[in-house]
């Protein structure tokens, strides 16, 4: 199945904004086993529009079209999509119904140019947008089965997930339901990995189980895609895998699925009936921007401290800051980058200090890398001790980003 | 000028990495009064991309191609573009030369497959890449120009400026030269903006100055595009401009062209010998970690503190925190975000305290528009209630993002 994403606006053709909706959704597909051939980008241009659907449906069987859905005159897309098709364009009643309700509940009245996201080509088929008002809609354009989907990401991603993935794998004729498993890690790079998980997809011989990966320094995603007939199916394919990743990667995994480093941490510390005070140098604020926010936070979460030069090392810190801060436990993050201008050898001394109930563990490490890397890096080493230590783990195994 | 921007590579079509290439190009060519009408996507498959600078050729001018130049097997660039122009690969002893002394100068030597580097097509020419091995080059295909440039973003955006605009501007038979002034506001709108500014282009009567916006909440960027025979024709048709400009938008101006508001509060406080400390609430250290970070901040920045609850005023977190930290300056800023689901017309309230040499000022102000709109917004108003303060301009000028 041959898949084009084609994205609209001028906004996005002109980079008034990034594109992110077009990687969201490629690595969406790719994760359900599904490939994007094409990417096209066109701006609010009924001729380019045109020609953009026209060879789009020359060339895929599968094309998603992201953007002008909205209610203002540039937003040409059903109407293009209409003309392309060379059908006409309908109302439909039922989305005008459930636009005026959309508008009613927030007790205001529809503006009438809204009536235009009801109007839809001829023959379409809705794909329902249960969070805004931009009504997505499927269509064969020639040979190829459009989906056209709003800009908005929080719904085209939904959009994306609930009604056009399923619909896709149907037309691919994917036999029942694919899985895809997740296990995040720190400290072990992409090769690494790969060679430590050598032969596990073998441990399910139809080959119904694929194993992939998604670097984002520092983190590394360790992917199984699986393929069964339900979820019964799935289940029984996916054990025997989950568990040898689980043991060959160890305790590196330090979260799975839609779990984050920084969830883990607050969960851990939420169960454990402890508070939190973090000091970081040089890191910019780094761990208490990823933790401080999250919901629940201001339960656990005392107190962060952001400096630039401290003397002391991180145990006498880490014991300071939790006494100061009235925490149970603290976490002290001091590094020591090397002088000189910024380059890709340039290295970083890092020293972690975590206090808890009057004691203190500590680990040092060395990262080369210039200064952003170093300042990454040391900001998921230092989350990732304290995960292994409220997780009772040790936490001086060797990573693979260190020189020693 | 007809331009299109074609991106290569497995990475980018999978989603795998964000393609931020494509609107950095395509805006600093909207920069210089240059439009991009098409892009396209493919990966590193022979088929496709052969396909793809056809339908580029046919289509457009200028054709801008990104990636797919390195020394790995999978990057097809110049062999696709060979074949496209129907004209063979011919070493470019001089390229190898300058590789090879890229790697004597860092101490290694040059490994043989980075060879593959400087083959490029007969009658190519050479677009230099001062901080990469990978040589750009242009080269007609059918009837447009084709630019190839590397897949690093700092060594394509150094290829564009250096290389690529000026001829392409050389080509569009631009009279002399075009210059790009911006202005950099916080707190008011576009429209407003807009409406503020109306008839000022209208100040060089030969329609040589446009005016154009870009909103990244909470900062509004506004544009004057001005086209002159040279430098000095330049500076004497924007000297009224940019003085009526800074007339209309007066205190709202932060900052202007590359300068950001961090970097004029770090340079305000540095000018003034003043130090910093900052105390944040909700906002999880996000005015930490835009100052904190920079050069020179060290011998400026005492301290920043990040805490979730706060029962106390800003005027008395502020001066506690500059007696504590021992700085002649700290900023505090104490969010209470109202009750309930995160929502469009969810309400935050802000309460600013700026003390300096034991006086404290305050300002307070409420913004709608859900968490993390509130969390940008207060960083931002706070971040330039100290500019006021430190320029001496007042810190309570009602911004458009307020409700009272």
């Amino acid at each position: 199945m041959r898949i084009e994403i084609l994205c609209t606006g001028d906004e996005v053709l002109t980079g008034k904004i990034v594109n992110s909706n077009f990687s969201y959704v490629s690595q969406k597909l790719e994760d359900v086993g599904l490939s994007v051939i094409w990417g096209t980008t066109v701006g609010d241009d009924r001729g380019m529009l045109l020609e953009a659907f026209r060879l789009a449906s020359a060339r895929a069987d599968i094309v998603i079209v992201n953007g002008g859905l909205g209610p203002t005159v540039d937003d040409l897309s059903q109407e293009i999509a209409a003309e392309a098709a060379g059908v006409g364009l309908v109302l439909n009643e039922d989305w005008l119904a459930t636009m005026e309700g959309f508008f009613t509940r927030r007790g205001r009245t529809m503006p009438p140019n809204n009536r235009k996201q009801a109007m839809l080509p001829a023959g379409s088929e809705v794909l329902d947008n249960p969070i805004g008002t931009a009504c997505g809609f499927a269509l064969d354009i020639g040979k190829a089965r459009f989906f056209f989907t709003p800009g908005v990401p929080r719904e085209v991603r939904r959009m994306l997930e609930e009604q056009i993935i399923p619909r896709l794998l149907a037309r691919a004729g994917t036999p029942g339901i694919i899985h895809l498993k997740r296990f995040h890690s720190y400290g072990l790079g992409e090769s690494h990995v790969d060679q430590l998980l050598d032969g596990v997809e073998a441990l399910v011989p139809d080959g119904s189980v694929k194993l992939g990966f998604r670097a984002h320094y520092p983190q590394l995603e360790t992917k199984l895609l699986v393929r069964g007939v339900d979820r019964d199916d799935v289940e029984i394919k996916l054990a025997p895998v989950m568990a040898e990743v689980r043991r060959r990667m160890g305790n590196f995994i330090l979260a799975e699925d839609d779990q984050t480093l920084e969830g883990v941490l607050l969960a851990g510390l939420q169960r454990a009936d402890k508070s939190l005070a973090v000091v970081e140098t040089y890191t910019a604020g780094g761990i208490v921007a990823r933790m401080a926010h999250l919901p629940g936070a201001e339960a656990v979460f005392r107190r962060g401290v952001v400096s630039r030069a401290e003397s002391r090392d991180a145990a006498s810190v880490a014991l300071e800051a939790a006494t100061q801060a009235g925490a149970t436990t603290a976490l002290a993050v001091i590094i020591s980058v090397d002088d000189g201008p910024d380059r890709m050898d340039l290295g970083g001394s890092i020293d972690i200090g975590i206090a808890d109930g009057g004691a203190v563990v500590t680990r040092q490490a060395r990262i080369l890398g210039g200064r952003e890397w170093i300042r990454l890096g040391a900001i998921e080493m230092a989350m990732d001790c304290l995960r292994r230590f409220l997780q009772g783990l040790p936490i001086d195994e060797r990573s693979d980003f260190e020189r020693r």
